[in-house]
């Protein structure tokens, strides 16, 4: 059986679980950090199973992963001061529903372009991407549950 | 004065209105469609002068926009059929906020990248994209302002 088509409990799709970090969980989302240290990116996954697209989810699980979205993109702004947000839920890939938040510099390697597909993912040195995470769940605060 | 700090009407970013035809009005958003046969390709531009990120958005117009994101991929899935959605606010080129919906198939040229920076547009064929146009107001109906 396909599992996006299993009833039943939420479980990550084991590639973004392979690809990020957790950082904690939003009211409707998990928040992750993608292991590439050449953008601030992370990513929101509502814990919703059988979700590929938005329109797929109810009127309010939109409305609140429309909130989750503008808390994480105000938090973004604020800690990395990037000159643009590039926001998107693909999914081409892994066809479970997440949506992307990429902090873009007019100096990174990719601008103007996209990120995906560009350049493969540069590791994080030893702690850094650690660091970030404490920096996010330390600016969403109460909001985020933390530890799962 | 740089455009994005004009305040008063809005107006569509040139860009915008070189690249493609215009499908009508929603309550907040123009709708457009991307002269790129190789996708079938709509752009949402909330009419909101000086905004370039989805948080800068007022609430009330940040659930607009999901409203109207929602009933456009439901449109497009209807008329298109397509594998998978992409939905994106990118604005690194165009910084006026437009979100795109891409319909993407297994079979289109780019999959399973993204479509942006990959192949220059295809031209529809003669009346192809307006046929596409008439199709997508037919779909919003009632909803849609036409003419603006």
């Amino acid at each position: 059986m396909d599992e996006d088509t299993t009833a039943g409990a939420f479980s990550l799709h084991p590639q973004l679980a392979a690809d990020c970090l957790t950082v904690g969980a939003l009211p409707l989302c998990l928040v992750l950090l993608m292991r590439d240290a050449r953008y601030p990116w992370f990513i929101l996954v509502p814990a919703r199973p059988a979700v590929s697209e938005i329109y797929q989810l109810s009127d309010a699980d939109r409305s609140q992963l429309m909130e989750e979205s503008t808390l994480l993109s105000r938090c973004m702004v604020e800690l990395f001061g990037p000159d643009k947000l590039n926001i998107a839920a693909l999914g081409n890939v892994v066809p479970q529903l997440h949506l992307h938040h990429i902090g873009r510099y007019r100096s990174d390697p990719a601008w103007p372009g996209p990120v995906w597909g560009r350049l493969p993912a540069l590791p994080y040195a030893p702690g850094a991407a650690e660091a970030r995470v404490e920096a996010m769940r330390a600016a969403l605060g109460e909001r985020l549950q933390w530890p799962l």
